[in-house]
């Protein structure tokens, strides 16, 4: 076979699977349905009968009754609980924007499936078990039972240079994640927390948050991991470098994505999606999260209403991403570290909320009196 | 024996209980000692070896520390957790100050005994048994295995009438708070959580929170379980009415509850202060215990050091306190149940800040790459 005609077969090859992943994609975006307002007005209902004052149990109460919504049972219970904490590298760190060097991806990845980091103990606290992905780490890892490997690539471009991936690594990099949660599911899924590792992922996060929300570079980005003033400086003139160079149009997620996103944020992006669909709900963690859901919204506006924001990071672009997405997070600990570690604090409070409403006596039960008229 | 003569000898035995009451709260006081540095800084350097950027699980971090000072331990363990819920009523009641009628109180109490309760299932959630004290509730309660029977009086007098209880009877229920707390210690105690129940007692807080910070009635008063307009205008006018004719001192804590306070805020200040003197952190939980929190502090400003603020109340002065107090709480949800609903969240979260230093792999540990210079 002449060299030339192989190249045309991969080429269709190629563009029969872009085809396949795209209504793959839209199948999923199609899924996405209205929170179920019958099972909210039900567990509203039963809040009032429970033996205390009405409303005083305050967001508590509000998150009981959303997750009705989001699962479209009267009185949701929470039982399988999983942290899917997605890993990536970013080629943008040749920038120097960042405190630590990219080796450390791949030696926190190890650290989660030795079960040593933050995230670890926190899933371990609340009972959830850790699920980690390598979505496009710069190293091969090795094989372990607990790494699920969806590797895009060794890492993103730089981003300063040009675009950080193609779009079919972007559209990608969402199939997976909305993989992973299909694969959950199957294992058994009441409540998710989304969390990230990537050195370099807060310069990512950023050009994402600046793009889709309009706000400046200089107003959402921040020290990630540690770095001086001076590096912030440098940080945010090699995002605003590769938004001027790479035209990202906030208009279209993917072009987003693929221009100045991540391998772990797609996949996170996808993962939200995908929990979405099958009406999981979403515990977002830190400001990579916040980016993550960020393109998930610019997909499919909807997938709000089945997110539960964790808490609010010290990282300086996450309150904006909650002013966009108009989410209120439950939290605010000066936390940075991302990991999933917000979220799995979080999944306590949610799980507690949806113990309430479902065992709590109500005042007939109890033969406790209601309020006076 | 002539009349005259039997009452001198009561008069005599009554001295003699008020003396040993007397000395045996200040040898307590006395056993608050200031926090462990050497177990702080050892924790602290601990935190700064762990595989995460210096400082970025926050306020999980400094928990962990200052757990370590409390606890005298460099690595805090957490297993024996318990909720103290101290119940009493309150003759200001007669003035319309609540939204519920006082046989809620007792009516309450059984509810905690049965597990019905909002402190019960948060309690289930965390792993802490609930203890339930009947401080002077209105009604002979049947007893039960979990309830612990201190009981002063049938409810506290109208304090907009006259002192809501004797000068013995306030430092008799400090004692007693202690005592619980004692017993607690002797079945395994690593945190408590104090809370409180009552049909008015948030009338008795806003008094005390007036009185010893020197704010406003007004500012420091709010709906408690639900009043209207009206009913607020008339509950501040209430307590100011008690606070002008009974005169509290500000400047003594016994004085003041026992002029506007309840015999479950001075159980709750007794169980601070005993804990306080054990080294047990002491998780403060809403309004009514901020309240407590503010009669301890005044018998023993030290203790401030063992407190933990779980959350901020929607009850208006428990900012106040915490002004007074220079604590600051771990989360605002918009709750305002009591019972230690509140305490019971945050005990989670601090146990997990105590895992995150036990459990995290080091730097070294995990061979994980730190800072660049």
């Amino acid at each position: 076979m002449p060299k030339t005609s192989r190249y045309l077969q991969g080429d269709n090859k190629k563009r029969k699977e872009n085809e396949l992943t795209t209504s793959f994609l839209s199948q999923i975006l199609k899924e996405i349905k209205p929170l179920d307002e019958r099972a909210m007005a039900k567990a509203r209902a039963r809040q009032d009968m429970l033996t205390k004052p009405h409303g005083s149990l305050g967001r508590l109460e509000e998150l009981s009754i959303k997750m009705a919504g989001i699962t479209g049972k009267e009185i949701p219970r929470i039982e399988q609980k999983a942290i899917v904490t997605m890993a990536g590298d970013h080629g943008v760190i040749a920038e120097g924007v960042s405190a630590y060097p990219q080796e450390v991806t791949a030696q926190m990845v190890y650290n989660f499936l030795r079960g040593g980091a933050g995230i670890n103990v926190l899933a371990r606290h609340i009972g959830a078990r850790v699920v980690v992905i390598d979505m496009g780490v710069a190293a091969n890892l090795e094989s372990h039972p607990s790494l699920v490997s969806k590797k895009i690539a060794f890492g993103t471009h730089n981003m300063a240079k040009g675009p950080a991936m193609s779009r079919e690594q972007a559209l990608r990099a969402i199939v997976s994640g909305i993989e992973v949660i299909n694969e959950e599911v199957a294992k058994g899924l009441d409540i998710v927390g989304v969390g990230d590792m990537g050195i370099g992922n807060t310069t990512a996060s950023s050009a994402i948050c600046a793009t889709i929300t309009g706000e400046p570079v200089a107003t959402v980005t921040g020290k990630g991991t540690g770095i001086s003033d001076e590096q912030l400086a440098s940080k945010v003139k090699v995002i605003e470098t590769a938004l001027a160079l790479n035209k990202p149009d906030p208009k279209d997620a993917i072009d987003v994505l693929s221009k100045v996103g991540g391998f772990e944020i797609g996949g996170i992006a996808g993962a939200i999606l995908g929990a979405a669909a099958q009406r999981i709900p979403v515990v977002i963690d830190g400001f990579i999260v916040g980016a993550a859901a960020l393109i998930a919204a610019g997909l499919c506006p909807k997938v709000t209403d089945y997110l539960i924001a964790a808490h609010v990071s010290v990282e300086a672009g996450h309150k904006t991403v909650f002013d966009y997405l108009e989410l209120n997070p439950l939290f605010n600990l000066g936390m940075r570290l991302g990991e999933g570690t917000g979220a799995a604090l979080a999944i306590s409070i949610i799980e507690a909320a949806a113990k309430a409403l479902a065992e709590m006596a109500t005042f007939a039960d109890a033969g406790v009196s209601e309020k006076l008229d």
